[in-house]
C-alpha cells in the first residue's frame, strides 16, 4: 500500500477523537433544572427504546439476507466469498453512526436549552458541537471502515498483481455500501413514520381541534413528537448520510478500477483519490467546526457569519487541496478531473440555492403559497404541489448539466466512446466532491434539530419565552446554513447513484467473463446467439443488454418508476394511518384523562410513543421489501438489460420526486411559519388554519418519503450490483 | 392501391353519415322551456365564444410552427416538403372534431334534460346519441384524414415502387400526428384550465362558502361552470382521442414499413393493416351504437346492460375480425401479431379494472380516503395521494407485462435482435386494437358530460328533483361503462407513445443515410470518428447513440422527466391562479350585486366566463411552448441520444404521472359522493368539508393536468420526429 494511503485511515482516526473530544465537553455543560433533566430522560429513553425495537428487527433483516448471499456465494458460486461479511459491516457501522448521534443529541437538548437561557452564543456552541459529533462520527466511522476493507481485501487480492484484483476489491466494497444503505433505508422509513405519525397526531389534534401551542406539555404527543425528531431526524439524517458519503466513495473508486484495466500503476492511485480527498475533507472540516465561534452578545447576523466561515473555509479550501491531491497521485488529466470535482461543488451551491429560492418565505414561490390560504386549504396543496413540481425541474436540470461537464471534463472534452469510464469517473469524483466536507455540512444540518428539541424542552419545562425564543432562531439560523449542505447532499445522491449504475454495467463484464469460463453455466442457451451476433462479449452487453430499443430495457424503465411510486405511496399512507391511530389516542386521553387541559393530571406520554413505535416497526417493513426485492425480481425475470433500464427508471423519477417531496413540504412549513410571524391575519385566522393543513400534509413528504427516496435509488442500484451474478446466470426472458 | 384498401376511407365516411344522422335526430328533440333554452343558448354561446378565441391564438402558433417546418424542409432541407401541409392538416382535423363534439353536446343537453322529464330511457337515447355523434366523428375524420394522405402521398412516393418510398409516405404522415397532438394539447390544457377554474371558483365560494348546491343560478360561476364541461371535457377530450387514435395508427404503419424494407410485397399489406382493422372497428361500433337500446320503463341494471352490450359486443367483434383481416393481408406470423392485439385489450381492461378499483367508493382504497375525512382535510390530502401514487404502480406493472408479451408474439417468443423491428410492430398495433372500436368507447364517455350538462340545465331552469335524479343516474352510469374506454385510451397512449419512440429511430437512420449522402453536411465531425469506429451507421445507432451508457442518453432522461414535472407543476399552479380570480370575482358579485343570494336578481354570467377565458388563455402558452420546445433544444444540444433519453423519461415518467393525478382526482371526487351519500355525517358535516377540500384539489389532477400529460408524450415524440432533421445535423455536442 503507498504510503499516502495511510493518511485515509489516520483522518478517519482523528475524526472520531474530535467527535469524542466534543462529545464529551458537551456532557461537561449543564443540564439544568429537575423537570429539564427529567423531560430530556423522557426523551433519551424513548428514542433509545424506539432505537432497540428498530435495530432489532433491522438485525433480523440482515441476518436473512446474509444467509441468502452465503447461499448465493458459496452454493451457487454466483458472488463474491466476501460479500456477505461487508454486507453486514455495512450495516453495523451505519447503525452506530446513527445511534452515536441520538445518543448525542439527547443528551444535547436539555444543555443546549439550559446554554440557550445564559445567551444565544452559548446555545450556538452546545447545539454546534454536538452536531458536530454526528458529522465527524459519519465521516470518521465511514473512512475507517472504507479504509479497513481496503486493506483486509488487498491483502487477499494484492491489487499490486493485477488490476482486475483491483476490480474485484472495489467491487466487493460496494457491498459494504449495500449494508449502509439497507440499514439507511430502514431508519429513514422508521424513523420518518415515527416521527409524522407524532407531529402529525400532536398537531392535529393539540394545536388545530384544542389550540394549545406546539410542545405544550399538555398534549399526549408532545414527548413521542420530540423522541420522533431524535430517531428520525438525527438518527435517520446520520445514517443516510453514512451511506451517502460510503456510496459516493465506493462508487468512484470502482469506476477508477475499470477505466485503467491495462495500466495497473495508474489503477490504484485513481482508486485512492476519492479516499484521499475525503481524507483532507476530515480534516478541513475539523478547522472548520474551530472556526465557528462568536464573541460575546453577538447579533444573528454574525452568529450566520461565523456559521459560514466555517462551512466555506472547507469547501474553498478543499478545491485547492483536492488539486494537489490529484497531482501528488499522478492522475491523468488531474486538470480535467479536478474540473468535474469543481463542477460538482456547484452544481450543489446551485442546487442548494435552488431549495432556498422555492421554500423560503423571502422569495415569492412561498409567498403566492401563503397568500393562496385566503381561499382556503385546497388552494394551498394546489398551489404547493404546482410549485413542488416546477421546483423539481431546476434540480433536475442543474444535475444534467452537472453530468454533461463533470463527463467532459473528465474526457477532454470529448463524447468519445474510449472514453466512457473515465468519464463515469469524472461524475463519480464530482460527488465525491460535494461530500468530502460533509463534516462540517453535517454539523449544521444536524444542529437544528437538536436546537429544536432544546426549545421543546424549554417549552415543556416553562423556561422564559426569551429561551424558546432563542432556540427557534439557532433553529432558524441551521436551515438556512444548512441549504448549502442539503444541496450537496441531493445533488450527490443523484449522482452517485449514476456512478454506481456505472460500476453495475463494470459488474456485468466481470460476470460474463465469469460464467462463460464455468461449463456448468449455460447463460440459459444465451451463449449460442451471442456469439453468433457479436464479436466479444462486451460487445453484446453494448450493443445488446444496455440497448435503449430493447425491449427488455424499455420495460425495466417502466418498472423503475413503478417501484418510485409504489414506494414512496406506501411510505405516505403509512405516516396517514400511523397519524390516524395517534390521533385517536390523543383524544382519547383528552376525553378519559380528567384534568390534562388544566394541567393537573400528567398524560400519559409513553403510550403514545409505544403507538409510534408499533406503527413505525410494521409499517416500515413492506416498502423495505419492495426496495430490496424488486432488482432481484426483475433481474431473474428480464436480465441484466431488465434491470439497467430499471434503475435508469428508478434513479431518475426518484430523484425528482424526491425533490418535489422534499420542496412542496418545505414550502407549506415555511408558508405556514410566514403567516405565523403575523402576516394574513397570522396565527388562529382562517389563513393560519388552512396553511396549518398544507404544512401537516407536508410533514411526510418533507421527512419521510422524500429522503427516503433519496436513499432507494442508491440502495436498489447496490442491491443490483450485489446480486448481478443471479441476473446473468439465471435470468429467465 | 390494393381494393381491400378502400375499405378505410369508405367506413370513415360511413361513420360521418352516421354521425350527421344522429345529430339531426337530436336536433329534432324538444328543447325544453324558455328558461331551458335561455340557458342552453347561454352555455353554447359562451362555449362557442371559448373556443372562437381559442382557435384564434392556436391558428397562430400553427401558423409560427409552419413557417419554421417550411424553412427546415426548402431552406435547410432537414425534411420533407409535404411536412408543413401534414402538420397543418392535422391540426385543423383535430379541432374540427372537438368544434363538432362541443356544438352536438351544447345542443343536447336542455334536450336531455327535457327528455329526462320523460323518462329514463328517454334521457338515455338522446345523451348517448349525442355522445355517438362524438365518437363516430372523432374516428370518421381520423381514419379519412389518414386514407387521403396515404392516397396523395402514394401518388408522390409510389409505394410500389419502393419500400423506403412506403418509409417516407408513412415517416411524412407522422407530422399529420403531431398537428394534432399540437392541437389537442392546447385544447386539454386550455379546456381543462378554463374548466376547472370555474368548478374550483364556484365550488369553493357556493358550496363552501355560501353553502349553495351545486348548479345553483345563485352562483356567478355556475354558467362558466358548465361552458367548461363542454370545452374541457367534450371538445378537449375530443381533440385528445382523435390525437391518440390517428396517433396510434401513424406510428404503427411507419414501424411496418420499417421492419419489411426489403420485402415490398410484405411492406405495404403491414402498413395498412391498423388502417383496416380501424376500419373494421368503425363498422362494428356503428352496430354495437344501435344495440343500445332498452324498453321503456327499464330499471337503472338494464340500461346499464343495453350499454353494456353495445360496447362488448364490438370490442369481441374485433377479435374475432381483426384476425381475419391480418390472415386476408397475408401479415408474416398473422397468429402472433394477433396475439399483439389480443394483449393490447386485454391490458386495456386490466387497466380499466384496476382504475376502478382504485377509484370507486365500492372498494376500500376509496372508503379509507372517506374515513380519512374523520382527523380533518390533511389526512383525507396525504391519504389521497398515498393511494394515488400506490394505484400507478399496477398500470405500469400492466404495460411492463403488456409491451413484453406483444413483442413477443409478434416475434415469435423471441428476443433475438433481429426480430427487433416486427415485435415493435407488435407494440403499436396492440394500441391500435384497443382504440379500433373507439366510435362507442368514446360514445359511453362524451355521453357523461352531456347528462352532467342536462343535470346542469335541470337545476338552473329549476325542474322537478326528479329530473336530476335521472340525470345523475345517467352521469353515474356513463362512469361505469366508461371504466373500460378510460384503461384503453390510458393504456393506447403508452403503447402508442413507444411505438412512435421505435418511429423515430427508424427516421434517424432514413436521416444519417440522407445527410452522409449531401457532402455540405459533415454532421459535425461526428462522421470520422464514426467511420473510425463503427462498421454502418446503423450499427453507430445502435452502438453509441442509444446506449444507456452513453452520458447523453442519461442526460437525456434527466430532462425527460424535468419536463414532465415542469409541465404539470405549470399546468396546476395555472389553475390555482385562475380559480383564485374566479374566488375573487364570484366574492365579490356577492357583495356587490344586491339581491343575489334572494334571487331577486341575476348574476354576471358573462363576467366569469370572460375570466375562465382569459385566463384559459394566458395559462396555456407557457405549459405548451415547454412540451414544443424541449425536444428541439436537447435536440440541438445534446443531438439524436439525447433527444432518444429524453423520450424515454418523458414516456415512462409522464404515464405515471398521469395516472396517479388522474386517480387521485377521481379517489377523491368519489369519497366526498360516498359522503353525500350520507356515510360518515353526510352532506354538510366536518366530514364532508374535509372531502371537498380532497376533490377540489383532484380537479386539476384529473382534468386539467393528468390528461394534458397523456397528449405531451406523444407530442413530444412527434415533434422529435418531425425535427430529428436539426438533431442530426446541426446538433452542437
Amino acid at each position: 500500500m503507498p504510503v499516502i494511503f495511510w493518511l485515509a485511515p489516520a483522518s478517519a482516526i482523528l475524526a472520531l477523537v474530535f467527535a469524542y473530544v466534543f462529545f464529551k465537553q458537551m456532557l461537561g455543560y449543564d443540564e439544568g433544572s429537575a423537570m429539564m433533566r427529567k423531560i430530556a430522560l423522557h426523551v433519551r429513553e424513548g428514542a433509545a427504546a424506539y432505537l432497540r425495537q428498530q435495530y432489532k428487527i433491522v438485525f433480523l433483516v440482515f441476518m436473512a439476507i446474509t444467509v441468502i448471499f452465503s447461499f448465493m456465494a458459496y452454493g451457487l458460486g454466483v458472488q463474491n466469498p466476501w460479500v456477505p461479511f461487508a454486507f453486514l459491516t455495512g450495516g453495523f457501522f451505519s447503525a452506530l453512526a446513527g445511534f452515536i448521534g441520538m445518543k448525542t443529541a439527547t443528551y444535547a437538548s436539555a444543555r443546549a436549552a439550559m446554554a440557550a437561557s445564559v445567551s444565544l452564543n452559548e446555545g450556538l456552541k452546545v447545539s454546534f458541537r454536538s452536531g458536530a459529533v454526528m458529522g465527524l462520527v459519519v465521516v470518521g466511522l465511514g473512512l475507517l471502515d472504507i479504509s479497513a476493507w481496503f486493506i483486509v481485501l488487498n491483502l487477499v487480492y494484492p491489487a499490486a498483481e493485477s488490476t482486475h484484483n483491483l476490480l474485484i476489491i472495489t467491487t466487493t466494497m460496494l457491498t459494504f455500501g449495500m449494508g449502509a444503505s439497507t440499514q439507511a433505508l430502514f431508519a429513514r422509513v422508521g424513523g420518518g413514520i415515527f416521527t409524522k405519525a407524532a407531529d402529525v397526531g400532536a398537531d392535529l389534534v393539540g394545536k388545530i381541534e384544542a389550540g394549545i401551542p406546539e410542545d405544550d406539555p399538555r398534549n399526549p404527543a408532545t414527548i413521542a413528537d420530540n423522541v420522533g425528531d431524535n430517531v428520525g431526524d438525527v438518527a435517520g439524517m446520520g445514517a443516510d448520510l453514512y451511506e451517502s458519503y460510503c456510496g459516493s466513495i465506493l462508487a468512484t473508486a470502482a469506476l477508477g478500477a475499470a477505466a485503467f484495466l491495462a495500466q495497473p500503476a495508474i489503477a490504484i492511485n485513481v482508486v485512492m483519490a476519492p479516499m484521499l480527498i475525503a481524507a483532507v475533507g476530515i480534516i478541513l472540516s475539523i478547522i472548520g467546526i474551530y472556526l465557528v465561534k462568536t464573541d460575546e452578545g453577538a447579533s444573528q447576523k454574525k452568529l450566520l457569519k461565523a456559521l459560514g466561515l466555517g462551512v466555506n473555509f472547507s469547501a474553498a479550501l478543499i478545491v485547492v487541496f483536492s488539486l494537489a491531491i490529484l497531482y501528488l497521485l499522478n492522475i491523468p488529466n488531474y486538470i480535467g478531473i479536478w474540473g468535474s470535482i469543481l463542477t460538482g461543488l456547484l452544481a450543489g451551491i446551485a442546487i442548494g440555492q435552488s431549495t432556498e429560492f422555492f421554500t423560503a418565505s423571502s422569495y415569492f414561490p412561498t409567498r403566492k403559497i401563503a397568500e393562496a390560504s385566503t381561499t382556503g386549504p385546497a388552494t394551498v396543496i394546489i398551489n404547493g404541489i404546482g410549485t413542488g413540481l416546477i421546483s423539481a425541474s431546476i434540480p433536475l436540470t442543474i444535475i444534467a448539466v452537472a453530468i454533461t461537464m463533470s463527463y467532459l471534463f473528465a474526457t477532454g472534452f470529448s463524447f468519445h466512446v474510449s472514453g466512457l469510464s473515465y468519464g463515469l469517473y469524472g461524475i463519480g469524483i464530482a460527488a465525491v466532491g460535494m461530500l468530502s466536507t460533509l463534516g462540517i455540512t453535517l454539523a449544521t444540518d444536524a444542529y437544528g434539530p437538536i436546537a429544536d428539541n432544546a426549545g421543546g424542552n424549554a417549552e415543556m419545562s416553562k423556561l422564559s419565552p426569551e429561551v424558546r425564543r432563542r432556540t427557534d432562531a439557532l433553529d432558524a439560523l441551521g436551515n438556512t446554513t444548512a441549504a448549502t449542505g442539503k444541496g450537496f447532499a441531493i445533488g450527490s445522491a443523484a449522482l452517485t447513484a449514476l456512478a454506481l449504475l456505472a460500476a453495475y454495467i463494470e459488474e456485468v463484464k466481470i460476470m460474463f467473463v465469469e460464467f462463460l469460463n464455468m461449463p456448468e453455466f449455460a447463460i440459459n442457451g444465451k451463449e449460442g446467439a451471442v456469439q453468433a451476433q457479436h464479436a466479444t462479449f462486451i460487445d453484446f452487453i453494448y450493443h445488446y443488454e444496455i440497448n435503449l430499443m430493447n425491449p427488455k430495457v424499455i420495460v425495466g424503465v417502466f418498472l423503475g418508476v413503478m417501484a418510485v411510486f409504489l414506494f414512496s405511496g406506501m411510505t405516505m399512507n403509512a405516516v396517514g394511518r400511523a397519524a390516524q391511530k395517534m390521533v385517536d389516542e390523543v383524544r382519547r386521553q383528552f376525553r378519559e384523562i380528567a384534568g390534562i387541559m388544566e394541567g393537573t393530571a400528567e398524560p400519559d406520554y409513553a403510550r403514545c410513543v409505544a403507538i409510534s413505535t408499533k406503527a413505525a416497526q410494521r409499517e416500515m417493513m413492506l416498502p423495505s421489501f419492495v426496495a430490496l426485492l424488486i432488482p432481484v425480481v426483475v433481474g431473474l425475470i428480464f436480465g441484466v438489460a431488465g434491470v439497467t433500464g430499471l434503475l435508469v427508471g428508478t434513479i431518475t423519477s426518484g430523484f425528482a420526486l424526491a425533490i418535489f417531496m422534499a420542496n412542496a413540504g418545505g414550502a407549506w412549513d415555511n408558508a405556514k411559519k410566514y403567516i405565523e410571524e403575523g402576516h394574513l391575519g397570522g396565527k388562529g385566522s382562517e389563513n393560519h388554519k388552512a396553511a396549518v393543513v398544507g404544512d401537516t400534509v407536508g410533514d411526510p413528504f418533507k421527512d419521510t418519503s422524500g429522503p427516503s427516496l433519496n436513499i432507494l435509488i442508491k440502495l436498489m442500484v447496490m442491491a443490483s450490483v450485489v446480486t448481478v451474478g443471479l441476473a446473468v446466470a439465471y435470468s429467465i426472458l
